[in-house]
This record gives structure tokens, sequence and C-alpha cells, in this order.
């Protein structure tokens, strides 16, 4: 077979350096998909940096990718060669437990990510399990498209299993690479959606994306004045927030989700869950159904990632760019 | 109409003494009940001792009651002279908000609790709203029922909304007046219960209440041991436990559901919340539908209060030994 080209830092922290490696026999399962485009995510910075501390070097990281297959496998069903797929943060898990049985396959103990453990996006090709390669929609650009894969997911996984309805009130916190998929997603569903955000900038942008209301964060108050008013509010930041402030937001049955944290522990006080039968729940990516349902979604309401295109040989700069929080708001790669 | 005679305390901490109130016009959608029993509750000591800072004096305390219908408002439907009713934690409730119409009057704003504002049941007699008044099914002994009026449905409730079944693995910590009656009703779900305490002395016990597995929380280790094991966590107990080896018990999608909590603020981990999809929820006391059914499933499943009987003129002996935590399980006053 022939080897892939990627890009690889070798050591927490370093640039992105040409490398290549032999994928060996295409597996049974396994699909080959010639990448078009690779969506820069905050996850991928994390691993670059070991900040999670589980990092292995050399690694390629990208899990936000549109490409065309190349390879079937041989037991493979349901996908042709030429057909365009999007792989995101999941590209195995062991297909026969509990979780994996029931549509369920994220939570697969054995679940392999894209990147960890395995090399990822940020090169030519890819190999995944076929079940991960998901068709995408004719009506979705790819490039607007590889950021669903993993942001994407991850704002609409909640909504769906929340159950947002267009009587919902749904709050989204931050309006970055996520947030700005969130708003449009909660305004597909019909809710009435309200933007929190520290940028006062980014109030305009915000309603264009969906939302009806803005709430500037660094006002003074500007908590206490929606006390009680969401049904559901989705964390995007990674940020020590005022985590009581935004339970009292709540309406009673109302959850506040979870999709980043900042490093301290979250300080809760337990009776403001109690009194207004109120959770604090966490999400983390979505299912190949919820992905197959996302993208469905995001054709007919025209859902997509507003993006900065780096070419794959600068990903350097588009981590770089990233990690100041200059992109508004998905930096993708392009080969 | 005829005076009320209950037992009232005056001042914060003090001891019941006996006190008289005049109820007035009977109101055309309240019933008046004869009360037979009433349970005493931690939130009565609470509310006597003015822990939360909203007590007013004179203040009679009793919300887990059973008596019989002695007087029936004008507009009162569905209850009739001499019918014997449950009362739990709440005696009215504006009956038109979004809440009280989908059957959630529980989480109405201008809920009425029955002993906050209003005279409870350490009383011979109580009015409420007729909708509060819930019929007690005959199977059911009064001494057994009336502390399911609150302690009862506080458990029951969330292994209602969590959706438990018979292939779900509950977890249960505090084996007292509501963690008693948890493990019955997680029992009577078809789930798998394991109790959670730290007093060994009541493995047997928790036991024969239903448990399969009893985990002795001073055991070091022990909540180690049961990491990833649990779908539903209910936390009956005011106490500052280590929240984050709970959530690690959690099985993905799990939920650590708290019904009292201690002083200190919840300390989690976010990113425990976020990787296996786990939420960390509240749960208040019950609506009349759900008193209603949980009633009835207690009724067929043979759920019931273990109880230590006092006069009601005993009320300050139940009340003291409450505060020694030296009931098993449930101190009830019968007149």
């Amino acid at each position: 077979m022939s080897e892939i080209h990627g890009l690889a830092v070798h050591a927490a922290g370093a640039h992105l350096l040409p490398y290549k490696y032999d994928p060996g026999e295409l597996g049974r399962h396994e699909v080959e998909i010639k990448i078009s485009h690779c969506g820069v995510c905050h996850s991928d910075v994390h691993l670059i940096d070991n900040d999670w501390g589980f990092t292995k070097y050399p690694f390629i990281p990208g899990h936000e990718i549109v490409g065309t297959v190349v390879g079937v496998g041989a037991d493979v069903t349901g996908l042709k060669m030429g057909e365009r797929v999007g792989v995101g943060w999941q590209a195995d898990s062991c297909g026969v437990c509990e979780w994996c049985r029931q549509g369920d396959e994220h939570l697969c103990a054995k679940a392999q990510p894209t990147c960890v453990g395995r090399n990822g996006g940020y090169a030519d090709k890819i190999r995944v399990n076929a079940r991960f390669a998901i068709p995408v929609p004719a009506a979705l650009e790819s490039e607007n498209a590889a950021p669903l894969m993993c942001a994407g997911i991850t704002v609409y996984s909640p909504l769906r299993n929340h159950g947002v309805r267009p009587s919902s009130r749904v709050g989204v916190i931050g309006i970055g690479g996520l947030g700005h998929l969130g708003l449009q997603f909660a305004r597909a569903f019909g809710a009435e959606v309200t933007a929190f955000s520290t940028a006062k900038d980014k109030e305009a942008e915000a309603k264009s994306l969906g939302a009806h209301n803005f709430v500037n964060t660094r006002d003074t108050g500007a908590l206490k004045k929606v006390a009680g008013a969401f049904d559901l509010i989705l964390s995007t930041v990674s940020a020590d927030l005022d985590w009581q402030a935004y339970v009292a937001a709540l309406r009673p049955k109302g959850v506040l989700c979870i999709l980043g944290v900042g490093e301290a522990p979250m300080q809760l006080q337990g009776f403001s869950l109690i009194g207004g039968q109120k959770a604090v729940a966490g999400s983390p990516t979505g299912s190949p159904h919820d992905l197959h349902e996302m993208l469905d979604v995001a054709a007919r309401h025209n859902v997509k990632a507003l993006t900065e295109k780096f070419a794959m040989a600068k990903a350097n700069d588009a981590v770089a760019k990233v990690k100041k929080n200059q992109v508004r708001y998905r930096a993708v790669l392009a080969n």
C-alpha cells in the first residue's frame, strides 16, 4: 500500500513537521479516505501541547475530516469508492458492547478516537472503521461541513438528547467554534436562543447566526436579569465560570450542559438543584447515528461553520491563530 | 367553625407546646382532614430550629399526614366525607401556571408547602386544597403510609423521572427515613439495588428491604470498587460527600440525583461528567399525580415505612429522637 503523508508534532508544543507512515493492509472493515479538508479543533491544540497528559509522539492531529472514499475494505457495506464522507472524534469502537449495540458507540469503553493512539487528519489520507465514515449530504460544502464532524455534533447531541423543542429557551455560553454552531442548531430546533458572551462585538454576528437575545456576561448583574429563564444552557467554553449563576438562570427542570470545562472543580450549591428539579450534565461527542442526523439537519437548515481556510502546509499558522483565539470561528486545513 | 388544636414551637429550637387556631370558613376548594397520623421528617426539625432562616413562629410542623376527610368545600369534586387521604409537603398551588397545567404542581412558583406559612400536621386537623389530598389505597396501614407522603415520594419521583427499569442498577446513599423507602421502591422497579451506608450494622436490614448489595462507605477503597457500576444513584443524606467518587461510580449516561445536601458547595470535576455523558441532578418532592401513582405502587408492592409510633402528645420525644438519628426509620405521631 502507498504511504500516508501527514504533519506531526514530535514533542509537546512543537511545530508540525512533515511525517509519513505506512498504514499497512487495508482492514476488512476499514475505508481509506482522501482528505480534502480538516478542521482545527481546540482539542487538537490540547493534544499537541500534551495538556491532558496522554499524547504519544510523533502525533498527527485532526478529527474534523471531510474527504473521498478511495479504498473500501472487503467486508464494508454501505459505502462506495468516490463517495464523500466525514469523520469526527471517533474512528472505531468494539461494535458488540451494549453501547455499540444501542447506537451509543461514542460511549463504548473501547472507543478509538481518530487522533489519539492513531494518526489523525492533518494528512492526505486516513483510514477508519467504515461505520465512522458518515456520508456528507450534497448541499453542504466540504469546508463548512468539516467542523460539523466534531464542533457541530458536540452542540447538536445535547440539544437532541435534552429534548429541545420549539417551546424551549436555550442559552449558549461562548460564541466560538462550538458556540456559533450551537446558535444555528438551537434555532433549527425552533427554540428561543440566547447567546452569552464576554465579547460585546460579537452581538450582531450572534444574532445573524440565530440568537434572539445577547447577554454580555461582563455586564454587572447581567446573569441575575435572566434568572429562571432557560430550559437548557450549553456551556461551550473551557473556563471557570460562575456555575451557580447559570444554574440560577435555569427554569424548573432545566439543564446546564457542559461541553468544556476550566481547570478548577465546579462549585455547586446542591440545594439550588433540588428545588427546581434541575441538573448539571456533561456531553461528549455523538454517535454515528447522531452524526448522520446532524448532517441531514445541517443540510436542511443551512447550518454551516464559518471558516477561515489555510493550506494544509500552513497548518502551523492555523494552530497559532487558534491558540490566540483569533479565528472566527473555525480554521480549516485544505489539501 | 371549630378550632384546630395543634402543637407549635414559639421560637427557634423551642419545645412544642399546645396551640390552637381558628381556621375560619372552609374554602370552596378545600377539604378538612381529621389527622390520624403524621410523620416526623428531618425537614420539620430544620424548620423548628429555623435552620433555613424562614420559619415564622408560632410554627406547627408536620407534612406527612394521613387522616379522614371531615369537611368538603363547595367546589370540591372527587373526594367525599369519611374518605382516607394523605397530604405531603405541598398543600396548594396556583393551579393555572404551565407547571400546574402539566401536572408538575410541585414546581409551581406559588406552591404552598403544608407547614411553611401555614399550620401543619402536628395537630388534630388540617385543611388543604383538595387537589393535594390524595386517597390512600386500602392495603396501606395509615401509620406506614404517612411517611410515604414526603419521604416516599421524594425517592419515588427520581426513580420514575430518570427511567429506572428492570435492567437498571440503582444505588441508594443513606439508609434512613428516605433511604429505607428508596431501597424498597427501587426493588419494585425491578432494578439491581445497592445500599451505601456508613453503618455496617444496617447491612442485614438493607438487604431485607430490597438491597442486593451493601457498600460500607467507611471501608477504604469501597467506592473505587464500584466505579462505573450505576445508572442512578440517589443521595438521601444531608452531608458533604465525596461527590466525585459517586460520579465515578456511575455508568455512561448515569445520573447522581441528590435529595439532600450538606452545607458545603458540591465540588465536581466537569470533565468526569462530559466523557460518560453523566449528570448530577436534584429532585424535590413530587406532584399529586406522582403521589397517586406512588401510593398505588406501594400498595401493590408492599412498600411501607418502618415506623416508631409516638402519641401526638409525646411529639417532643419524637423530635428529640429524630435529632439524635435514633429512629429506625421514621417516627410517626398518632392521634
